[in-house]
């Protein structure tokens, strides 16, 4: 950390974070993660509006990357392929921390509330990706899918990154799970494997034509 | 109609449905439902939790109905195969009465606060059908992407179904959402037509490797 110590925002969000962990979410009250930061409810409330900003205070940056990245696909990218470059810059953004993610999550995870939170948090990002997409010349409901696909690998792939302990990767994460969708949603057993033949039930004869 | 009016429950259904399009949801009280309907306010709570429930009274009916259709999918359909089942069965509960439907929605693109909580039904639905799947014996993260990639068809399905004139029949309209996914997921732009060649780049020579 060197020899300075965080300015308050970043105490408060780490008081946040600690407290959220430790007692839950609800049971918090700002007055205990100003107190724990060393600082006054009072400033607490300069850096975030309630309690829940603290988890969700990153949202609209979220947003704004999500569009400059689809800004970078190229014209000629379908609208999955641009779907593909935004995740890979989202994974860029939210990919570098992992305990703090894992953190997050957890909190996440232990209230209704937050849930929801998380839940509209996605589908305003799900929104914003198809609206982009419509103002690249998508039509609908190509737009809608690829953005809400879109959205269904990011949950997919964060979900592994942070639950998995060999998942190092954001990104990789990701585009394993954009993979994993393509097969699925395309009827191709996962679980099969290269070499069983699938072409042909195993008591049909190969010389057998199906006349 | 015939010569009975319909009971206590469906008038309080359909004077609370004219109200929430006439006035709003916000700004419908349980007493305006009550009087409409000719009954005491005690007799709305006797039926639906609160004004909500109304609009959200089906789900657990969606729900079972889910499971059902999931338990008639043969042994060896694909995950994607047996959502596809569960989307046939689902639409032809949701299917029936297009005029409610599209008042039903109306309604909740209004109000913030509906339009979480049809969010917070919708993923239930997609947890219950991730869960069925695992059920099944389908791994993870195959039965998630199945599940989820079954309610953004349900959703997309849904939604051209009460907004288009022409949508009649709101399981094909599910039927051509998911082609429509498959193909977007895929990649095989929907717009280019059959005849434009798309294996090489029109400056390349058919004849040129790319070595």
């Amino acid at each position: 950390m060197g020899r300075w110590e965080p300015g308050a925002a970043g105490r408060l969000h780490e008081a946040a974070m600690e407290l959220y962990v430790e007692r839950g979410f609800e049971q918090t009250t700002v007055a205990e993660i100003a107190q724990r930061a060393g600082v006054t409810a009072r400033t607490f409330f300069r850096h975030y509006a309630d309690k829940r900003e603290v988890l969700f205070g990153g949202s609209e940056y979220l947003l704004a990357e999500l569009s400059r990245a689809l800004g970078t696909a190229p014209d000629g990218a379908t609208p999955m392929e641009a779907v593909a470059i935004v995740l890979d810059a989202v994974a860029e953004l939210l990919g570098t921390d992992r305990e703090h993610s894992r953190r997050r999550q957890s909190i996440i995870d232990l209230n209704a509330e937050l849930r929801e939170r998380e839940l509209i948090k996605m589908s305003r990002l799900a929104g914003a990706l198809a609206g982009g997409l419509r103002d690249r010349g998508v039509a609908e409901p190509e737009a809608t899918l690829a953005a809400e696909a879109g959205m269904v690998v990011l949950r997919v792939g964060f979900r592994r990154w942070v639950d998995s302990a060999d998942a190092v990767d954001l990104r990789g994460e990701m585009r394993s799970a954009l993979t994993a969708l393509r097969t699925t949603v395309t009827d191709q057993p996962a679980s099969r494997k290269p070499d069983q033949p699938t072409s042909r039930k195993p008591d049909q004869p190969a010389s057998r034509k199906p006349d």
